[in-house]
């Protein structure tokens, strides 16, 4: 982090025609920005939500409440614009990219052996790279996959500790049948692979999916290349958790967008150390929850860039 | 409120390319704005920020950080385009109006008698119903004012109990010897007008202010004409608590845009029934917490019209 450009916001912070500290969290997302863009002016030009799009071979245990052919149907949703991430962008002028991650083979059914090849599995993250191609200055990865929450919640046991039930939610709706089988599969998984878990990227290849292991890639290409990073959800927050106990200041850069309402995603972002810009009852995922945070740190970018000082409007300042 | 109307609603959510509910809040406030607007397809063409302006007799007492020459200079700045609500209008695209209200003549010291005489509170009551002019569909009143929060807490002390240190913040940044001034002059007011506090309009007339009494008209006319209203922080919401005390369903048409960082009022939202959209430790004023809260409403407004249906889409829906 850039703690001059942080310094040169707060200098001009305490020119503008407020009282200090008045606009709380939009003044700490501009410092972040600064810190991370490596800007005394950060700017807000080129945001983008990348969706990456992955099937998983453990949906075939009944894990989720919709079928596996939803994840290609809702890719063609996104490109021709019908998704509830397309409307976000749509209203607040954000760029959307969609990745395709070889949807018609599933990942390996993860209770029955690892998820992904290593070969496959560093591929993936590496494809991740590309969400920052073509200059953007904010990125926000975004998810879509039935059965990937299944997915993230044994990513989460097999990091911060079981059983399943610690870490699994409704997903997109799933029934209490659905819900114990979610919850069975998570924990024979773990069982299987027990001897594995000790580090993260083996977690990845084995309980991860597709999406999980390219937003890993995307975060740290951001990283890389002062591209501040907003959280989505629960999915999301896995391939964060995932890069956070490989190294904690791996995701520096990256702020929450919000809290998911799916199981335990305010326990992870608290453990991650994130605090939510939103609180507001969503799960779906899509990148949805970060998208309208960008909508918020866009506004806090323009309160900082345009509002007047105390001198240029004449307005006075505190009493003595 | 419109029942057959947030049942259309419901009914055309239920089809959109998501799973039920997936949406939290941003599904409810569609319902709201259905249920106010009395209309099965609600819109926001025309959202406006209404910020009323006045001046404080009770600041003589040093209960502000400010001298209150900067209400004024803020209403020049509002006028120049410089304030945050400026920015935050003009990025969300939302109307702003100015409303100045006898800057040159403060209310009088409620210390010594009561803020306003009877006629003028009524008048500025009525004055308020002029923000619904011009066809908005969407309210959020704003305030500015040298003064207003010490107003405001003893609205919230002689509506639900005192003393005055239960309801008192720091306002604009004011040190511990203006708090203690504050809570002095507004426990002098509470016993000098004590035999007239169980009626809201008294409390009104007596304590608030002259854009306390606007918001209230305002609100009442928003809610007359069907145009639901987004209620801002500490000051906007003393003049939502007096209309709850005259009759709660008086407020039934407004939404808490957020939870401001001044004292207590998230218990007051409590008190009203009302959950906040948004928590960013934000204590301005100036309408600019429902300001963001708007570009929230337009988001979720979006999302509702424009997403696809499972059956436009050609997405399967939950398994069976």
């Amino acid at each position: 982090p850039d703690q001059a450009a942080v310094a040169a916001v707060r200098a001009r912070d305490a020119q503008l025609t407020k009282p200090p500290g008045a606009l709380g969290r939009l003044e700490e997302i501009v410092e972040w920005l600064a810190a991370w863009q490596g800007a005394p002016a950060p700017a807000i030009a080129r945001p983008l939500v990348a969706v990456y799009a992955g099937n998983h071979g453990v949906a075939a245990q009944g894990v989720s409440a919709f079928p596996a052919s939803v994840t290609a149907q809702m890719v063609q949703n996104f490109t021709s614009g019908g998704a509830a991430i397309n409307q976000i962008c749509k209203a607040h002028d954000i760029g959307l990219k969609v990745y395709e991650l070889a949807l018609e083979r599933p990942t390996f059914d993860f209770t029955q052996g690892p998820a992904m090849d290593e070969r496959e599995a560093a591929a993936t993250f590496a494809y991740g790279f590309e969400a920052i191609e073509g200059g953007i200055d904010l990125l926000a990865p975004g998810e879509m996959g039935i059965g990937n929450t299944t997915s993230a919640a044994a990513i989460y046991a097999a990091l911060f500790g079981g059983p399943a039930s610690r870490w699994t939610g409704r997903g997109t709706g799933v029934d209490d049948a659905g819900l114990a089988r979610k919850n069975a599969a998570i924990d024979a998984a773990l069982a299987l692979h027990a001897r594995h878990l000790s580090d993260p990227l083996e977690i990845m290849r084995r309980l991860g999916g597709r999406e999980i292991a390219a937003m890993m890639g995307a975060i740290t290409a951001a990283r890389l290349n002062r591209v501040p990073v907003v959280l989505d959800g629960f999915v999301v927050c896995a391939a964060a958790a995932l890069l956070h106990a490989i190294a904690p200041d791996a995701i520096g850069h990256c702020i929450a967008g919000h809290v998911s309402a799916e199981g335990a995603h305010a326990e992870v972002l608290a453990t991650l150390g994130k605090k939510p810009l939103l609180d507001l009852g969503m799960r779906l995922g899509e990148g949805s929850g970060a998208g309208l945070a960008i909508a918020l740190i866009k506004t806090a970018l323009a309160c900082h860039r345009d509002m007047a000082t105390f001198e240029s409007a004449g307005v006075s300042g505190k009493s003595a």
